[in-house]
């Protein structure tokens, strides 16, 4: 039975997954990052523990066609990877090294990217060759895969939906530095954000002013119990981001387009608040986009690892 | 000497060119496109044509590497066509036909695809391997590039950027009958339409008030001559655009974005009008993105098709 190892490597811990090559998961598991001293043991931390688990399921050596790793950076084509905020590592030839230390096949890719792939593969995007991946967690991250593979570009900046400008006339600053992108409305956090204006502006009664601090959650748990202030913002929220991915669609002509991350925890009722608006903004060819949750939670990453050796 | 055919199938004509294969180009023709009876000639003609010009030129038969051919309408990854507007083709395996027909390899694709190679491999796009292609011509059309190979999209509607909406707010009807799409402000008849409603809006003296119609070769040109007014409407074109660019860099993170079609005859002060724009709004990785101008014109498809066999 071939199988294959899909490694998430995160600035606290490494999650680890031993897959069947038709994606039936074996094993999981996690070892804790080392970062100090430049994250020198990194890579003999996880290739020890790969062997002790391929050891420990009597798997033969030729059965492993490979391990798939997705990193917190950019990663080149030939797995290099020059700077990494939470690992401690700067120029490191990741695939290299850790074939040297394993053995086997490594495949390398960035942590967002490789995520996305494991919902085309085992989630909310099985099925489909051409996605666009949106997650919704503190920023707005995001990743177009076509015929299979993420789209890496020539600066290594592709899929970043959340800093497509959405409105031209936002005067409050972005992480960024620029003003108006989608991230200032469609993260937690922007949001949140949409939450505390749309308060301020009157005093029309809803069950939001009873929180201290409005956040995500309360917004779409108060749309759940009919609360039309949050549905408002919750449609001000859609819109920026429907008309957004309406725009993307018309140039990348996705197959379906998949909303993950913490806010996408709201459920099947977030999706209508996007579609709806994205609807009436597509061209033609997009009419019919399907749309879908994210369904890997945080497996998303040792699985489209796994993929990467799979492709 | 290797070589290979690259096949443009317009609605009037057919564009032939022999080329080597390091893109020189040996020899280049055309032939009448005999749409009556559904088109049905047309093929038998273009194989016809080919053989000739091979046996004109000595070639030996096992130095073709193939056809490639430019069809005006969706193609599938398999060569097949369900409907064009303009060659009376209704469904038609055209790679299988053309194979049938002709003996080599047959590689077919979108003729605006195809176009978009050919200024990758000989043209504005040299030596880039991921970019955005935008045509204003009469409309805007569009195609994006990844990795060398152009997207198709699941529904065949990738690189659509003239249907991205740039304006919320537009109530006049885009062709596709939406309202505020790019192609409303940055086309031909788009720049028209613009330079129209300024003219309207106050009585500013103008070079293009002499105008009767204005067209969109008459405000760059004034816009050389010095005219203020013709500069305001080139700056809103190019914000239009330029921000529309922006955002499907965000996405796509092109190594270089090349402009062609009619308006960009203006040459080289057009781009100044675009870049300005997208810089102003640019995500950090694209914020060195190069602009270029198309450089083949009316052979950027002879081009982009013999490209099809060489990849």
């Amino acid at each position: 039975m071939k199988c294959c190892l899909g490694i998430d490597v995160g600035g606290t811990s490494v999650k680890m997954g031993l897959f069947r090559y038709d994606g039936n998961i074996l094993d999981k598991w996690e070892i804790t990052t080392r970062t100090q001293n430049q994250g020198e043991a990194i890579l003999g931390d996880i290739s020890k523990s790969i062997k002790e688990k391929v050891e420990e399921h009597k798997i033969p050596k030729e059965d492993i066609l490979g391990i798939g790793m997705g990193i917190p950076a950019p990663v080149t084509g030939d797995g290099i990877v020059y700077q990494t905020a939470n690992l401690g590592w700067g120029y490191k030839e990741v695939k290299r090294e850790m074939e040297e230390f394993i053995g086997y096949p490594v495949f390398v890719a960035n942590d967002a990217n490789v995520a996305a792939l494991g919902e085309m593969w085992l989630g909310g995007g099985r099925g489909h060759k051409n996605l666009v991946v949106v997650t919704l967690g503190t920023g707005v991250g995001g990743a177009i895969i076509v015929g299979g593979e993420c789209v890496v570009g020539s600066h290594g900046g592709a899929g970043e939906i959340g800093h497509i400008t959405v409105n031209y006339d936002e005067t409050e600053t972005c992480g960024c530095g620029r003003c108006g992108c989608l991230e200032q409305y469609a993260s937690a956090t922007g949001i949140a954000r949409l939450a505390r204006r749309r308060l301020k502006a009157d005093d029309t009664p809803s069950i939001l002013r009873e929180e201290k601090r409005v956040t995500a959650k309360d917004v779409f748990d108060a749309v759940k119990e009919g609360d039309p202030v949050a549905g408002e913002i919750a449609s001000e929220f859609g819109r920026y981001l429907g008309y957004a991915l309406a725009n993307v669609a018309a140039a990348c002509d996705p197959g379906v387009i998949v909303i993950g991350g913490g806010v996408s925890k709201a459920g099947p009722a977030l999706l209508g608040f996007i579609e709806r608006p994205f609807r009436e903004r597509a061209y033609i060819s997009n009419m019919n986009t399907a749309f879908a949750l994210a369904q890997l939670g945080n497996d998303a990453g040792i699985c489209g690892a796994a993929k990467l050796v799979l492709k």
